[in-house]
């Protein structure tokens, strides 16, 4: 188990695209519905060509447990395809070193295109770091850009007002 | 990925207690509400002193999907405690050989005691099954047996009729 501490944000613009230095597809969805009493989201994704389902507790915020494994990618396919509650969300991530830390930089398709989110791993809650002149408004705490959230109510059908 | 193909009955007596060849304590939870929109349901059990998450596609009947995935025990101990929607199942399970089947009897405790469940796995939907003079009704097609229902509708909530 480990504690994930994370600050996500928007971009102002697509300068980070030259300095990433690796990018890998992903495709994902989520066994557990958003809607309900369940305290943790179980995510099935494929990144490249591996497989890992991932538990996550659900709580808004700097900080979360965090349970990942490996599994078979066969597995992974059929889950995805028989298993996910909602569409599979699929997305590019493109990493950028920017002082100390690395920049997960997320470009989605299909009903979330248009959404560019960049995230932060930090080791500890009051950890300073170094944002990026490319680094917009911080959204932490914003539920609607959660993955599990994306995938019940995706980027196309956000009002105006929700995408600034 | 496995194909669980499996049947259910309730028992007569006790005789079989005589013949079981293994014992296991499990604790187990659930980390998906049973209701809701999801298609699997996501088990975290401590089995003896091991680990495991499984998955499992929703089907009441003969047979489901299911994957499931040793994980560190400290990861078990930690969900259960934290992840879990509702209440821990807590029972025994007793392995007995009958015929050219190990069947599965498991005893429950906590909200679920006076429940005994004995369970055989097979390898065909057509496989003929020779059933011991201790197995009485079978209730594979009945949710409420189910553990992923056990856990939140526990049998000692039961109506007299349920449990017959």
């Amino acid at each position: 188990m480990a504690r994930e501490i994370e600050r996500k944000f928007l971009l102002t613009d697509d300068s980070w695209k030259a300095a990433a230095y690796q990018q890998t597809d992903f495709a994902q969805g989520y066994l557990t519905p958003l809607q309900g009493a369940a305290k943790s989201s179980v995510r099935v994704r494929i990144e490249g060509s591996v497989a890992n389902i991932n538990i996550k507790s659900l709580e808004i915020g700097l900080s979360r447990d965090e349970y990942e494994y490996a599994i078979p990618l066969a597995d992974g396919e059929k889950m995805l395809t028989t298993l996910a509650v909602g569409p599979v969300i699929k997305k590019t991530r493109y990493l950028v070193k920017h002082g100390e830390h690395i920049w997960e930089i997320d470009e989605f398709f299909g009903d979330n295109a248009g959404l560019v989110v960049a995230e932060v791993e930090m080791r500890a809650e009051n950890e300073t770091v170094l944002l990026p002149n490319w680094v917009g408004r911080e959204v932490t705490h914003e539920a609607r850009y959660y993955n599990i959230s994306l995938s019940e109510y995706p980027f196309k059908d956000w009002s105006e007002d929700e995408k600034k």
